[in-house]
């Protein structure tokens, strides 16, 4: 556990992102790859792979594989090494790249495995809030003025909506196109020639990914994809986070987190620090995507700088997404929010008034679209 | 025509996105709306208001309105005003937001209608560079050094699927995500009540825009999505227009551009001009995608500050972007592929001998997928 | 005057940054170079080249230039085929990068002579706040919650020490790192060997910008400087306009815009509009400057891409950063300060009582360090 | 040690920057303070909290405060209460975020001692290939076309003239502007009144941080600058970086890393890894520049999301410039620089011939600059 995770809600998907689970994705790479080899018949028994995978990927201590790898600049050089020592079949057609881009599409895919629940359980809190305050009149506030009344129903159910674009969209990047990667060393599949696209076929099957529909070791779309859904969940809960830290005002007090953070200073305080700490986590989201977004011209057959840049950003960005969906279902369980609080500020202001409208009509089908 | 347009590729897509073109897109959605109103009969003859709205985006100017604008920090305020003299019927149970939205939406409509054409052709030229030269071999190159040896059909496959997958996200994005806006002064609907729905309904259709699942004024995932398609553009474009680049050096030479540049100080030298400015145009693209994706948790129930940060930067992105296909096009059309040079570097350096793998199967099979 | 300049703020600082004065700054480099070679006796009389310039800068169609532009990617090497029919000396020696990078600290100078008045106007009005505020008690809010009592005084003495140092920077930076740039074809100055540094300097007290202290064709330090002294403004800007907004709300009512917006829906809305556009203006900066440290890494002797990746955003930070100092110097002129909301504001909240500590002394040292 | 900080050259740095370090510097704030605190005479003898932050500095799980830390949203709180049951005098009159400014500034501090050296190593590593190289020929590339010659002392010249000016600005921003921060609960110095400034002075004095000219919780200029200032060095870093990778190329060779890296597929390889690490370290800073600029308008007086982040973001910057810094000096010591394939490239091409210019001049004023 790190000092910073848990603040920002990382806690759970960080054990998904650590040094640790990195090496097990390269190590559970070259196991699947290894079996893919065996099944079409370009290695015998790869039992042996996949007992020294099992084997680096529990006791290798990750910061010695870090050591090993800077000479060449990624850590699988010195893993296969090391494989290889107990396993020559290791690695067999394969260049670093392959395992490294299988590797960091596990990663994610596992790391998903974390924030996908955690952000579904935001998004159906909202799904609570709006039925429990589908009729709840509130002041609507447009450029943070008072204009004309809605309910807290509404507002929620906008939450929400956005939310569960979020997940639909992260969802479809995970099942198509967290996909494994093969090429060997310029990717040609020469290694493997002729059962190239069989061995592809079957890595992907044995790693639990997609397959992809061609070599993407320097097309890299489907990491841009990745980080830009993982960006736009970010929008998302910093969006919801940022209407509670509002709502939760002193001269508001319409809403109130269950917890609530205290201060060092004044006890009196109870901070929406759930709200607060989903919304700093969120607003490290921009700069990683740009990042990525920014590494997507690797050099011809493999990235000269570009491909490496990859690394360290997916894992914060997956990492700060998956904290900022954790710290919203915080802020969203048992958000305390208080129609009297509501009422009076509508009474007390411009907004009173006028026609509910759609209010609950919006509402309704925002429920019925998730049913 | 601007000085800068024409030189990143942008002269054609820009025509959908200056000033007369937003202003004739909030003159559209005036008149969408109005229709859409009439039809619901919540106003009687919408021409008063569709022949305003015609002369107005016609005949007024731009800067006048902006000058105007500035009072209350948007353009639509006093269009409205300028309209109602007219036509009272307009702009009826709206608030500017919608109008300006949904004109968002079709100005990026309108310049993906330019966009995805130029980048449909550069997707076209690296599917004919693929398929002319399935088998000329050539030097793979990783990390910049020879590797082994590869195809110049299987690097322009990968080019071309990069460009194909974004053309895909993009034709999504414009089909699926590029809606009207509709929802009044709080987001309620509660000036067309009860007729809200069939308002919306009707608008979208008339504004020839997808129709929403609810109301999207501070829930703004598809604005994430359609920076981060663009953004994804960007880079599938860049990573081609690197290519170029690097393969048309001096002493490469395995790729020419038909037109080349000069310089005010060597005539001798042909530049990859085209190329470059694609990978200027496209370099500008992360750093508007993140601010777009900043921009995404607006306050409330209208962003003070947040909402206002979309129009320049989203404009700029599709600007960008569209000259970055444009000049990619240009640059591929007619590239220059030197076979011999590439023999020559190949039998010069470590890349030589070694198999050729399924370099040509992944040609074959990116080109089936393409049919 | 363009349909969005007005509405950011950004109409007195777009008239230094549009194409005419992009013109003009190249053809006043041409101009001041001819100047310098006449002064080391490379060419005889400057003034065909002189006027040559003045009538280019004045009369040449800038859209007409992007034109030509295109083919070679930068409109310096249509312009000096132009300038050389009239007056055949002209761009002795240089290249096409000379000119169009001392056409852009031309251009960053004047820019930042309308944006430093606008940036220090702001600022002397917080001054003013703080000086007719120093002792008006008001309720401390920490993540937005009531924390304990401080002055308004004390506030806007916060405000204005953000602006001063953003001041101080860009006018450092204004002074010392704008500089001409000369190079020559590869950045040896061999076109005016063995006057090089003679006419450098000449070319700098003509241009009347910084000599520096070698060639920068490839050494962009000057440029990220620039770049992040206005991200630095814009934060400074976005910290007041954030807190002008939060203090204006309905609820708080504690200032107020002396103009203040109106809404298209809802009549009784006083928008702080000054300040919401200030944000949004700011809030296009952070993208802008990672764009332009992006491009720090041309290749070798002229980047292919990363330099003509700086005009278009350079032009965009400029732009938005101007608009953003003008639009918070609206908001701040007659900011309407309520010190008996703040009172009511502070009796109301659990931030009462307590001690006011040394609030005033703040106050007084921050405006000795001004004065 | 993690897997990742040796690879992209951070193995140094990071134990600045890691949880311990940032427990450290909490506890030498706190120390700090109250040392400062006794030095007026506001608490007694302060070596109990002294021992009390000593203690905690070595033995506290950071992981442990971690988790604490979650309830509140940042890990002073408990490390306040943790250090109170054993030194009651502790923290008296700040608030969390004086200690965690304080200590986000300590950290920088010493990350910097560290970065700076290794930054240094490698431009003087540039100003000795300079020196070495000031009269060796070499193609001049433009837009990567051989354009004219030069030298590669006039390369070497410019790359160590952008490392020096990073230098210079880091240097800069680390002894003027790195302050310690105190204000108290809303930042008025309430806790220490009436010796707040004494308690100031006093405390930066101890903690060997600069003293601040005002109360900079919600001013956040320092926090820009370092950002910007590391973001420029990281661009200058990747020029470098950026030319040794093209340099190396297999057609060009001329250069050539001492060390080289290998590869998993292909043992003949001699990869210039430490560029390539070093490049992809450098690209990693304008995403969190951006972000640090972002997070530069923290509401009233604390903010409720971008204060908190700030952290991540900076601590990332510092342990990415210093990675880039680090691999670049591993780089470039040592680098094997072919004066013969120079001569080669430069004979083969259309850049042969012309004047060498005020090459040797350029590369003279440069040592001379440094000495």
């Amino acid at each position: 556990v790190s000092l910073w995770d848990p603040v920002f809600g990382a806690g759970a998907v960080a054990a998904e992102l650590d040094d640790r689970a990195w090496l097990r994705a390269m190590c559970d790479a070259e196991a699947a790859l290894a079996g893919a080899c065996a099944e079409v018949g370009l290695i015998g028994d790869p039992r042996a792979v996949a007992e020294a995978c099992a084997d680096l990927a529990a006791n290798l201590d990750p910061g010695e594989l870090g050591r090993l790898a800077a000479a060449d600049g990624n850590p699988v050089i010195p893993l296969v090494r090391l494989l290889r020592e107990r396993a020559p079949d290791a690695h067999l057609g394969a260049t670093s790249q392959d395992i490294l881009d299988t590797a960091m599409m596990l990663v994610a895919y596992r790391a998903l495995g974390v924030l996908l629940p955690e952000l579904a359980a935001a998004a159906d809190a909202c799904a609570g809030l709006a039925r429990r305050h589908r009729d709840t009149a509130m002041a609507g506030r447009t450029l943070l003025q008072q204009a004309v009344r809605t309910t807290f129903g509404a507002l929620a159910a906008g939450w929400g909506a956005g939310l569960d674009r979020s997940l639909a969209l992260l969802r479809t990047v995970r099942a198509d196109r967290l996909a494994v990667q093969l090429g060997g060393a310029a990717g040609t599949l020469a290694g493997w020639h002729p059962h190239g696209p069989a061995v592809v076929a079957a890595f992907a099957a044995r790693a639990g990914l997609a397959e992809p529909a061609g070599v993407w070791h320097t097309e890299r779309t489907r990491v841009a994809e990745l980080a830009a859904a993982l960006g736009t969940a970010c929008g998302a809960v910093g969006k919801v986070a940022t209407d509670v830290v509002l709502l939760a005002q002193t001269e508001l007090a319409e809403v109130r987190e269950a917890a609530g953070g205290g201060s060092s200073a004044m006890p009196h305080k109870r901070n929406p620090i759930a709200a607060v700490t989903a919304r700093a986590a969120a607003a490290q989201a921009p700069g990683l995507v740009a990042t990525l977004l920014g590494a997507q011209a690797p050099e011809l057959q493999r990235g000269a700088g570009p491909w490496h840049a990859e690394w360290q950003p997916l894992t914060a960005l997956l990492r700060t997404t998956g904290g900022a969906a954790s710290r919203l279902r915080d802020s969203l369980r048992g958000l305390q929010v208080d129609p009297a609080a509501m009422a009076r500020n509508l009474a007390a202001g411009p907004a009173d008034g006028g026609h509910p409208g759609h209010a609950a009509d919006l509402v309704d089908h925002y429920l019925e679209r998730r049913s």
